[in-house]
């Protein structure tokens, strides 16, 4: 009506990240309290001897979550999840939640009520509270953004930027696993589909359903490096794929990596689901996304300790920026990282 | 598919409140950071010496916003507009923002530039900085996530449940303007989608407009008060319309109150076209909404300096809880109070 049409760029010439560039990279801090602000897993702010952090996902049906196969309950858990994750990823402890949904008339109290068990689930499990957040109403879809508030010793956060040549690059847990439960779901969504006489195979698969369903924020990982004696250079969580996450520590950072395919951490339920899909189950940690798991670098000399935790894998260590960032397959080949991991705007 | 259908409840039964209390009345605090969770106009989490405010908001295409008539720069300005004005309402400063954004592709790079430079516009006029948020796609409209994020220090808070028998009751600037301003824009729409020859008429009609469009959160207010050495017993903002905001602040604080309606401040734009409508001006102060003014309770001791700011009017008293809200108008009439103001679940 009032609007004036110039010239057009499509935001998926820029993709996600690039359109955050586009669109931060003027943003010049103005309070002493905002001590790290876009760019990072989570914003820091310091009001006094400890410092805030704040971060915010929003999650969209039809591009994030298939109400399909998605249990309401899981849902709601996962949308706080996955917001800790990233208050977690700073090497700090979350404390507080803000939630707001907008939802159609086509949910039901009783949906919501399964939605915010999940939600509650969450919280509870993770010593958080819920403060805050708006409810309103969607012509279409449920949308739902979740903003985490952390704290944090000044001189413990860790943000993305601080690997140093030498440094070990590690992992924890497995990854891969989301992906493939996400393709299983969505074979059994087309089977489905085709013929609703057929029941969904997903018996025995509990392990890569509920890593894509309900998956856990590393909660435990923040106490064990410190119990370790280990303050991570840099971290940061694998939600986008672990090429994608070493390329934005290493970008941050101004290094490069070598990563080992061999010791990428992957379960054998995730490899197994992998081959009968005829896809490397090294693709989907490297590419696949959604693990929640925390990357990290730290120093050489803690090397032995990590080696000897069960729940960190040393993956490759960084190197020289020139050197670039790299995977190198059991083989020996040598191959440069890129991301293709989840890029939320050419999703469909 | 996995789907489990019972008992159906529909949430229009409840309406935004009734849903919100339903879904947030078991939640205990379990931080002793966490002051103040769901309940007021944002939560307080207290970190140190300094009190940290949390407020958000969602914006839903079609729900809150008609992009037919909206310029998304004003969108920008006002999505974050509204949410600080949370922030004021607690008697704090915001800080901070973050921004999440849900657009479909039908949105051009332009076009969420010029959504965008409201946003930076809003900061810039209240000294917040953009530390944090989140984009990704929709499938249908556009929806936006503000969350703010504020400071004030422990004595200086100012809840809604506060007000004390004989208090003054206050609103700062004058309201309608932004319903009305609503009004003459959905009117506008109408003649244009019957004849789109026909060009809107919307000359002279500035001020109305701008409420609407681009309202002000009253950053003014809060050092105004404390140079004026009156300490707010409640406050609130007038998002909903004055009786849904007074209403609020008279349950939270087990009081009563009466408003006069030769009290209301109202514009004489406002004043013109709504006779135009043939509404009643103090309709829609009263049950309009998106005005962005301050509602606030002070001891009657402030009545001389209160009477005298032209930015202020006191427009009735808190009494006892047994009298109920009550409207007192021009004929001296009493009405009780209801809430009739923006429900955003009842809006299609």
């Amino acid at each position: 009506m009032f609007e004036n049409k110039s010239t057009r760029t499509e935001l998926s010439e820029l993709g996600e990240f690039g359109l955050i560039k586009f669109l931060t990279e003027n943003i010049v801090l103005k309070n002493e309290s905002s001590i790290k602000g876009v760019g990072d897993d989570a914003a820091v702010i310091d009001y006094k001897n400890r410092q805030t952090v704040v971060s915010t996902d929003m999650l969209v049906e039809g591009v994030h979550f298939d109400l399909m196969y998605v249990p309401l309950k899981h849902l709601g858990y996962k949308a706080v999840s996955v917001n800790l994750s990233d208050i977690y990823a700073m090497n700090a402890t979350p404390k507080q939640i803000t939630m707001s949904i907008a939802v159609s008339n086509r949910f039901s109290l009783e949906a919501l009520e399964e939605f915010y068990s999940g939600v509650y689930l969450a919280c509870e499990r993770h010593g958080v509270d819920l403060v805050g957040g708006d409810t309103t109403s969607s012509q279409m879809g449920f949308v739902i953004s979740v903003t985490a508030i952390g704290e944090v010793d000044k001189e413990n956060v860790v943000y993305r930027s601080g690997a140093k040549e030498n440094d070990l690059l590690c992992v924890t847990g497995d990854l891969g696993a989301a992906y493939i439960g996400l393709q299983l779901l969505e074979r059994e969504k087309m089977v489905y589909k085709d013929n609703p006489a057929i029941q969904p195979d997903l018996q025995g698969h509990d392990y890569i359903l509920q890593r894509q369903l309900k998956p856990e924020a590393r909660k435990d990982i923040i106490p064990l490096l410190k119990e370790l004696g280990i303050k991570p250079s840099a971290m940061i969580d694998i939600s986008d794929g672990l090429a994608s996450e070493a390329l934005h520590i290493c970008q941050s950072s101004g290094v490069g990596c070598n990563i080992y395919e061999e010791k990428i951490p992957v379960d054998t339920a995730t490899a197994m689901m992998a081959e009968e899909f005829n896809i490397s189950p090294y693709t989907c940690a490297l590419n696949g996304g959604e693990d929640y798991e925390l990357l990290f670098t730290a120093p050489i000399a803690a090397f032995d300790t990590l080696k000897a935790n069960k729940k960190i894998s040393i993956i490759g260590h960084i190197t020289d920026k020139n050197a670039g960032c790299n995977l190198v397959t059991k083989s020996g080949q040598t191959f440069a990282l890129s991301a293709q991991g989840w890029d939320a705007l050419l999703k469909k």
